[in-house]
């Protein structure tokens, strides 16, 4: 053990100062993040002025946190870390649907709706018919998955974001399969919009050349008993942010294609099946 | 350029979306987080419930922050960051006496005193007789260098921690050496304070096995005309944390002898040399 501070060991020193009581995957969590946090500051030789930023810049996303934002998940969002944990946390077979990130505008509860029902109440957008067929690794389909859909209006917004604007539930619902494993309902063709860039988060992005949009996007989340839970997007094909999504939650499978559909009564058509997999535990 | 996030190339998408005008120095220290951020997420393959601590955490932190409390600082002080800052940014020749942290108890414009006079106004605490020499690298004395100096009480704070309640500068003062280089002041021997563990940074502390106790020190900022300014402490050699200093602030070549003086009016005489060296710019 060193006992003073050196500019050479100073990770070292750190993390010899934790007790022998120490909860065994907090000391491997706290030892790792000290010694790659000093590298870090090394690497760059850190400035006094620079720290000085650094830390005026973390109390600022601190204290933009509020019950309605969160400037910390932002800012993991834009530096590509929520993506990175989810990826880490959900490794699947290649066959199966892939992951994105959840996003904060999840509710719990949406009505479930009959197959084929429409999840727009306002009257907005471009219609679009949302269909496909859940299966498994075998191709198989799936019955009794939930499918809890969401997405924006046509202005760019969710319903929690414009409570007492928006009808309550707009674009939301869950649709149950039956044997046949195949939903459907009647959305709207979804579009791309800004994360909250008013904040720290918002002016970092700025300062690197960034722009804060997400592109258009539907979210699924697919639960069946003895699958794994998916939480996933599908992006619409000609969105001009696909390759610069700003929190990195495109993937190249999750690209769903919009077909026009100028004989019918919905104005696109969007086909997509979904993959899940088996439990590990099973 | 890799459109898409991938596990494996996570840091890179990342840093490939900056913009082709961004400021040199910023593009090096975000090149440089998100590839060391990344490296470590995927060390400890970082769970979702983690990373939701970690948020929640951070969110703590920076709602503590106030006009009186930095949470981020002390975030920043108990993982070593600071003072790594400060050692990477006062690289000095090994004879010259070693910069340690600032900390958030300097006022500037404290009374300028006249040599041997006392700074400790509220009568408590055991006498101490600062007394000592500030030369240059040659061991020439070093004439008009300024000892801005301040400790805590004997009640273990800050006169900015009471005021109403502790004498205005107590404990503070500001002495300028004559031709000999000499300064000489009358203080309390100082006591070692935790720092504040009433928040999140305290509670992380207690999870690590780990005392908010700072070993006792008196703080000494000096400058001289054509110097390199020197923030430094010197240390009680019997203090019980010289070798825990929760924010790592302790250097050996910073600890002071403090000798008992039966003999003499003081209780404790405690005698340090500064050296100073040029300006590299001189």
């Amino acid at each position: 053990m060193i006992d003073f501070f050196t500019e050479s060991h100073s990770a070292q020193v750190v993390n010899s100062r934790m007790g022998p009581v120490v909860e065994p995957r907090l000391r491997m969590v706290m030892e790792s993040l000290i010694k790659h946090l000093h590298v870090f500051v090394k690497d760059i030789e850190l400035k006094q002025e620079e720290w000085d930023s650094a830390i005026e810049f973390l109390t600022q996303c601190g204290q933009m946190c509020s019950a309605n934002r969160q400037e910390f998940i932002l800012l993991s969002d834009i530096l590509g870390v929520s993506m990175l944990v989810d990826a880490i946390n959900h490794r699947r077979p290649p066959q199966a649907t892939e992951n994105t990130v959840l996003g904060p505008f999840h509710v719990d509860n949406a009505p479930i709706r009959e197959y084929g029902a429409a999840i727009s109440l306002d009257g907005k957008g471009e219609s679009c018919l949302f269909e496909g067929t859940v299966k498994d690794l075998f191709g198989q389909p799936i019955e009794g998955a939930t499918l809890d859909v969401w997405s924006d209006n046509a202005d760019g917004f969710y319903d929690v974001q414009q409570t007492g604007i928006q009808p309550t539930w707009n674009n939301r619902g869950r649709f149950v399969t039956a044997a046949d494993g195949k939903y459907r309902f009647q959305g709207i063709k979804p579009v791309s919009y800004p994360i909250p860039d008013d904040g720290p988060v918002g002016q970092l992005l700025a300062r690197l050349g960034r722009h804060p949009w997400r592109p258009a996007h539907m979210h699924f989340l697919l639960t069946a008993p003895g699958y794994e839970r998916i939480v996933t997007h599908t992006f619409v094909n000609d969105d001009p942010y696909l390759t610069s999504d700003t929190v990195f939650g495109v993937k190249e499978s999750l690209i769903q294609n919009f077909a026009p559909t100028p004989t019918e009564s919905t104005k696109w058509k969007a086909q997509f099946d979904f993959v899940m997999h088996q439990e590990a535990s099973e």
